[in-house]
């Protein structure tokens, strides 16, 4: 019977741990987690006995000789004391056992061979049918403990692990060509973002070609939410207290929001999502059922604290710029807002070529409600039902899992796979029952009496920082020519073409074309590689012939054959194409 | 010999304060400026005894009583212990006091028939030739003491005064207009904008139509931007302690920043301005002087925390919405950008109809140089010649104030009159010597050496605030077609005609037209007045008629003749004006 991979990883973090104590004295385990490739273990290492990169191996083959000898996981309850005292000396186990005995949950251990830890549990039930070509330790890397830069760092320890040692090998693969297409290393080489010391940690500048990208995104968004029928509105980036605890946001969210400002005896917040201030701009007038759908759009920026141990490239980071938009409508309209909402993502797809993509559809629990999610059976059921069938006859894609809504109404995660392969997270809908009523939004209803619209909370285009990572990678950096930050290069052959040049830059620009000259400062060689190096889509070589027949000798990327055409006829195919956004 | 206008105003606040001294026991004078169409005076009023709207009359009797008795103000220094004692019993003047004493300032006092004030001093010399007919007092409001929400609330008495009698009623007239035109008043009627007690003061939501009109500007300006060869970037809007301290704002900008977030043990302040984020994208890659003239563009948003009694409307706000660009250039090149710049706004000016402007050119002063102006001679000399020339050329009014410029340059205040005659600062350009120097921004000379580039910041359509402030008065509400928040109203004569105005919104929206449909639920007319309350610019009447010819009825806002036309020619007129940006 094939292992849960979950419970393999995590199985494999106690064996590494085991193989660790053998061979490092005096080394402190903290936790061990599993990640989607495999799993970590954090350690405090003796300075006399600290791995580095080359031991891995060392501790690779120490864990395959543990394997055999473990032949369960052995689950023992234990009080708090007790657990204290096993892990006398290791103050981080020690912190974790506090934090469950306060929060008066079970302490339980787990034992294989000789090995004993503290854990929640999730094992295999042999581990010693693990494959042991299966996995493998990958690399080493700083991480603080609990992901806080005050608190002291510890080594990672990451392994890769999965069913068979052919998956473990196509995942490498995977990561080989990953690792070429990485956001933040060709977010460098193509000029796209940079960080800076004295902004602060996970707060992108965009620099001139990245500005391109995600001022095209918002142009795309615009038209497509003009076509849907959205309006746009734009609010200040912080609101008073009062504002997020009438949301809810305080004190639950508070952790993940910048702290306050505080003036004028009152304290004022960054904002971390727009849907307040949205509220506000339902509330600001009067409204009626003849208004509804109002569909709310703002490509809002948001500020979240996350830790500065987890920011990643754009990928995590603390100032989120969001396709944001919020649909107020009538119980009535759901299904045919939801629809819409639906095929604008699909119409997304299809434009970014993004070919694999779901929808994790997370509904509520019965049980449950009036606890964990807002006690509104009949709204529940008919807003899941009513997802469920769009989902359905959409032919979308998506997996149900029960219990995990938001508070509020049922959620849809989307997951989109890059060309390469590799699964991102990309956005949420989520359906709203409770907030609008927190706000006491309402509207007029046809009989003249007052209701409360539900809302749909959208942003399929994800924020900038993660759509730009993900399309990097997606891309390889080679983007669609509407996107790409310079779309031509013109290299005259010679100085004595320069001229030529100039004047071809200054007509596609009156079309707002994005080109550049490559003044004849160097080689033509040269120049032409710069450009290539730069994915430049179209480069034009100007020389004497081209000048003689008005035309320019064209150079598309990815293609080995030039051909020289009429500028006029250049010309005209470049609208088209960046018109059309073709792929 | 006329006399100047402001010592005149600013004798008649002396005025106003001795005629309430005499009519109201226990008023407590505070202080007395002038103001652009005037004076006001602000005090402490007893309970029992505190003027009304009605009282004004009586108080503007009693001054013009006074007038004719007040021969010249005599100017007395006094030492502080004296001054408070004469002021004894009023906490205010005593708090003015303190500050002089503490600034080690000269205390005056001028006298003037038996009324003695603490004063600078600034008055006329021979109050009785003042016109009593060239004043009046004009309105009482709330003020908290030195514009503190957290001090008590005074009482102000505002006066007009002007030369002639002639002026004041000129000036009134232009206020009556200027009322109904007032952007606070149509910001409301035509659903511009909004504030919210929960997002807090001074902090605009832009609702749809608003949203129109700022997107619409930014469309411009970044068309504008790219012809003019800028680049964009996009920047957070907030940064490190050690940013600012760079730059110089903090301290000395301090009091006008937001307080400051701290964590992880560093402070993080909002941004007061895009400087010193374009600052680091210009060090963010290598930069030679190939890439230089480099022209940053952003419409960032800065947060500037005004006093709360200080915000008024759009026009004093704390959030920020600028048409910021940073010019980074070589000192050869300086001429060319700031003729570039000055060009730019001349061709706003023409766009929004500004036919009246001036620039306010403001210079250093020689001898302060090293103290109050950056210690560079010759760059001081060689920009500020390079301005006045092109000023001159351009043939652009200016007026030239010496020792007024910036700390690290000359500066050039934009200074427009909207249609009604009424005086709006609109921008700021300035010249920078010093702060690319503080960043350590350097590029690569054609010598190969390092060299330091200057900065010019220029912000031609001002901040969305204060813009969208100026126009809403300056079109009174008005806007162009292409301004308009919604272009084309559609009124189906009767419900048989809901189809076909449908079917016309349809085709109106594939070309972006904003177009709304006033379905048949009330009558024609009531319809068409909603519309033109509105001030839609174009009004289309369908019905039988023109369902039959495929035509329209359309009314042209402010024209009384309505015309029937093809739709066909409707929409290819209504996309060519728009894209014209036709007045």
């Amino acid at each position: 019977m094939p292992q849960d991979l979950n419970n393999i990883r995590h199985s494999l973090a106690h064996l590494l741990a085991a193989a660790v104590e053998e061979l490092y004295p005096g080394a402190k385990r903290t936790i061990g987690p599993t990640i989607d490739n495999g799993f970590y273990y954090d350690f405090e290492f003796a300075p006399k006995y600290t791995p580095v990169l080359e031991d891995l191996p060392k501790i690779e083959a120490k864990m395959r000789e543990l394997l055999p000898t473990w032949k369960s996981f052995d689950k023992k309850e234990t009080s708090a004391k007790d657990a204290k005292k096993m892990f006398e000396g290791n103050e981080y186990k020690i912190e974790l056992i506090t934090d469950l005995e306060a929060k008066n949950e079970a302490i339980s251990l787990y034992q294989s061979g000789n090995f004993i830890d503290l854990c929640r549990g999730g094992h295999v039930e042999h581990p010693d049918t693990i494959n042991p070509r299966s996995f493998e330790l990958s690399r080493l890397a700083g991480a603080y403990w609990r992901g806080d830069e005050k608190n002291t760092m510890l080594t990672r320890i990451y392994g890769l692990a999965f069913n068979t040692p052919e998956e473990l090998k196509a995942y490498k693969e995977q990561m080989i060509e990953a690792e070429k297409r990485d956001h933040r290393k060709l977010g460098k080489d193509l000029s796209i973002f940079a960080f800076d010391e004295d902004v602060g940690p996970g707060l992108p500048l965009w620099l001139p070609h990245g500005t391109v990208i995600i001022e095209e995104l918002e142009k795309l968004a615009k038209e497509k939410e003009f076509e849907y029928g959205y309006v746009r509105v734009r609010t200040p980036h912080l609101a008073k207290e009062s504002m997020y605890k009438k949301s809810g946001h305080l004190p639950y969210y508070e952790d993940v929001m910048y702290p306050p400002m505080e003036y004028e005896g009152g304290k004022y917040y960054l904002k971390a999502m727009n849907c307040p201030h949205h509220h506000k701009i339902f509330a600001a007038e009067p409204r009626s059922y003849r208004d509804l759908p109002l569909r709310l759009a703002e490509y809002g920026t948001c500020y979240r604290h996350e830790k500065s141990g987890e920011l990643f490239g754009l990928m995590r980071v603390r100032s989120l710029q969001m396709n944001d938009a919020h649909m107020y409508c009538t119980e009535e309209q759901f299904d045919e807002e939801f629809r819409q909402v639906n095929n604008l993502y699909l119409e997304y797809f299809k434009l970014f070529g993004i070919e694999k993509y779901t929808m994790r559809f997370s509904t509520h629990d019965p049980k449950r409600l009036g606890e964990k999610f807002v006690n509104e059976p009949e709204l529940w059921k008919k807003t899941e039902d009513m997802v469920r069938r769009v989902l359905v006859e959409s032919k979308v894609p998506f997996v149900e899992v029960a219990n995990e809504a938001a508070f509020y109404g049922p959620k849809i995660d989307i997951q989109v796979w890059s060309a390469i392969g590799r699964e991102f997270t990309l956005a949420t809908n989520q359906v709203d029952f409770a907030v609008p009523r927190r706000f006491g939004l309402t509207y007029t209803t046809a009989e003249g009496k007052e209701a409360t619209p539900l809302c749909i909370h959208r942003a399929p285009l994800s924020t900038h920082e993660r759509m730009v990572g993900f399309l990097i990678e997606h891309y390889g950096g080679n983007f669609p020519l509407w996107l790409s930050p310079v779309q031509v290069k013109i290299v005259p052959v010679g100085e004595a073409h320069e001229a030529y040049a100039k004047k071809l830059e200054q007509e596609l620009r009156k079309s707002f074309v994005r080109v550049e000259v490559a003044r004849a400062v160097d080689t033509l060689g040269k120049r032409i590689r710069a450009a290539e190096t730069m994915k430049i889509p179209l480069i034009l070589v100007v020389g004497d012939k081209e000048i003689e027949a008005n035309a320019v000798n064209v150079r598309t990327r990815g293609k080995k054959e030039t051909e020289t055409i009429p500028f006029a006829t250049f010309l005209e195919n470049v609208e088209k194409q960046i018109k059309e956004r073709a792929s």
